[in-house]
């Protein structure tokens, strides 16, 4: 159902928001195998769904998010209810105060019905958590739901929730959206506020929403970001005057094909639809990955100077804390003095267009216990694969968003990465929302 | 002479331009005992000085500084004359351009007479530079001239130019000033431009101008700052509703008792004339001075990632290298994010003062050879010494600036701080210059 029946629904009496967050809960409870949620909080949702409908029998409507269920992945504070951080750091950590967007979106009328699973500490992509289990892909769930926002991914693709926070510090907002087949948008960098969220790294940290749709993001940039303005545009009649650039390098270097023929062929919709497609180069992105994984490193390492336990953390992020405790203090300045020339050199890239469309990940959903994945016959390991064509824009600080362009003939969802100029965000969501519409309808 | 009585003089066509150039290159030659000069542009000031006389001639006045012969710290940047930073790694590097505030003075009408000579690559206090010989004190001459500006302050001191420029990543223009006898303004951070200036510390450097008198630099200020307004003001008439903080602790730690008498004298004086001084807390600028020494390593090391041959270095500097090159990034990272606890703090010691009042150094000139020092009695090396009341500002940003206050019994200048608010430079230099003159007359 979009949010439009929805909220007509709604405001019609036909449903309650008690109605909508039972269903919300139920589905959370059927899908428990999927390991979405490390909490869920049925009475302060269903208490908080009784004064919503209240409300709007009083005539107090909220806007659009009045009485949407969403969900929280578990890094950001909320007041009163533990927030874990997918850690044993963190396991019995009760904030006193909610994250400035966990705020904002109460107060636009969304309802919290719990807190979700995620990569440890934020700091991977398979969501496979040694403390609170694998998310799975309700796609598939023999595969993985990405990460490390994975319980968000997972939770709006099983259709429990419509929408939910994410956060991406090199993908992990992108990434399960890629795997799960659903939208999420990595918002200009500093547009959303941080507050109340445990922090990953400090130059590269974004608070984003997932939704089932595009609206569904865009109206929560509405409610979330710092610098208000209309984010949630009608779709564009047609693409005529929309320049896409089509990387010529980096992008599609060992893409998986049917992944390649996905993307190529909502790239070829718009065009037929009236858009100027043009080839672009790209800076060395390549690089940029490997500045980008060095600052993250020691920026993590910063935030946990007297662990000394290994037995308090996963093994993929205690090897992590161990690396980025070795990187030197001159090679993290020189890292973020390199990060501010691809800035420059970004600036470039958008002189002839609006928005690159890439692929999110050049593969699907990878098998829930895969360490490696094979492309083209090369393996590779699932956490570089899974961030390459995504993190860049973490340095760079661009707006990108991950939306389903497609089907692999196995059936499994292929993400679409668009990516705009530095606070383009609304006409990045209005250009996704305009292919969205293009793509339900056939060829 | 003052700047008045010059400027006057060279309008009245008494003297020229070129005499008060040939007179500043004759001391020059005259003092090369005190190492104060690198490199001096004789040919060049004398072709500018026919220049600046035809103009005035011509009735082209550039201002209060037009004909001024001053001289450059040699880490600023001179179209087509070598820069050697004082050191052998650019001991043959000849830049093609001005640095931006050479290049504003010049449009000024100051006219430069040569290339300062300072503590190799600006990292130390002492100016003994191995490769282009100690600078000596005018004052005396078996003294050192402190450091890193310390060509400046000795050129200015011994007469040979009214004005210089200098840098201060931790108290490299103020410990000059304070041992030459002469004054020295470290602008707030970010006021002044560093394009076309050696770095040293990135987020610790600043360029600021020495002179004879306050209104020297207060003169430099107009042509120099990136943010135009009045620098130099009229003297106050009287101190009435100046609120002075006498800091009580930390500052007046293990100084000097000659020194202490002095600053406190001034401060004496200020009061007697109107000014309300009440005793305030200042943060843990100890703990702030390891901050900082921290930063600064770490970013000199990233600034000679490929330097291997120590022979290229002195000692000392290549000791900082190696051990800025063993900082680890959190380590840097969370110095960075106690600095912002500091700059915080630092607000709150503003809400009822309007400027402090403080020794610069604990200490007078040290002998040329000193490694160290005794201060009642407990030894203490002279870097540590001559720094620590002067850099933890250098990391909150606040500009500062030291001028004579009076003398030990020996004859040797005491130097006296005057700390403001960010951006309160003007203000900082109008109490100085009123400072100025009532020290002027005698008790």
């Amino acid at each position: 159902m979009t949010i439009r029946q929805l909220g007509a629904d709604l405001r019609s009496g036909r449903i309650s928001c008690v109605d909508l967050i039972e269903q919300s809960l139920v589905r959370a409870r059927e899908h428990g195998d999927l390991r979405a949620f490390i909490t869920v909080t049925d009475e302060e949702a269903r208490a908080e769904a009784a004064e919503r409908d209240r409300e709007l029998r009083q005539g107090l409507d909220r806007g659009p998010l009045h009485g949407i269920p969403i969900a929280l992945k578990d890094l950001f504070y909320t007041n009163g209810i533990r927030t874990t951080g997918g850690s044993l750091l963190y396991k019995d950590f009760v904030p006193d105060y909610d994250a400035d967007v966990v705020a904002r979106l109460r107060e636009a009328g969304a309802i919290s019905i719990g807190k979700l699973n995620l990569h440890e500490l934020a700091f991977g992509i398979t969501s496979r958590n040694p403390h609170f289990g694998t998310v799975l892909n309700p796609v598939d769930k023999t595969r993985l739901a990405g990460g490390s926002s994975g319980g968000s991914g997972a939770a709006i693709a099983a259709g429990i929730v419509p929408m939910a926070l994410g956060t991406d510090t090199g993908g992990s907002i992108r990434i399960p959206a890629s795997y799960c087949g659903i939208v999420g948008l990595k918002p200009s960098y500093g547009l959303v506020s941080r507050r109340g969220v445990l922090p990953l790294g400090f130059t590269l940290d974004h608070v984003g929403p997932m939704g089932t749709s595009v609206e569904y993001c865009a109206l929560a940039m509405n409610a979330m970001a710092d610098v208000q303005q209309e984010y949630n545009l009608p779709p564009l009649a047609d693409f005529k005057g929309i320049r896409i650039g089509l990387p010529r390098n980096f992008f599609f270097d060992n893409v998986d094909e049917s992944v390649a023929n996905a993307v190529k062929n909502a790239i070829g919709r718009m065009q037929t639809a009236g858009a100027q497609v043009s080839e672009v180069l790209v800076p060395d992105f390549a690089e940029l990955n490997t500045v980008s994984h060095m600052i993250l490193l020691a920026e993590f390492a910063s935030l946990h100077p007297g662990a000394r336990d290994r037995s308090r953390f996963g093994n993929d992020v205690w090897a992590l804390l161990e690396q980025g405790r070795m990187v030197a203090a001159h090679e993290y300045i020189n890292a973020q003095r390199l990060r501010q020339l691809f800035r420059e050199e970004m600036r470039g890239v958008w002189k002839n267009i609006d928005v690159l469309a890439t692929p999110t990940t050049p593969i699907v959903a990878p098998p829930a216990e895969a360490k490696t994945i094979r492309i083209h016959g090369q393996e590779e390991g699932v956490r570089p694969a899974s961030t390459r064509l995504v993190r860049a824009v973490n340095c760079t600080g661009e707006p990108a968003l991950s939306m389903p362009c497609g089907k692999t003939p196995e059936g499994l969802p292929v993400g679409l990465q668009l990516i705009g100029p530095i606070r383009s965000d609304a006409r990045l969501l209005q250009i996704a929302k305009s292919l969205e519409s293009l793509l339900e309808h056939p060829n």
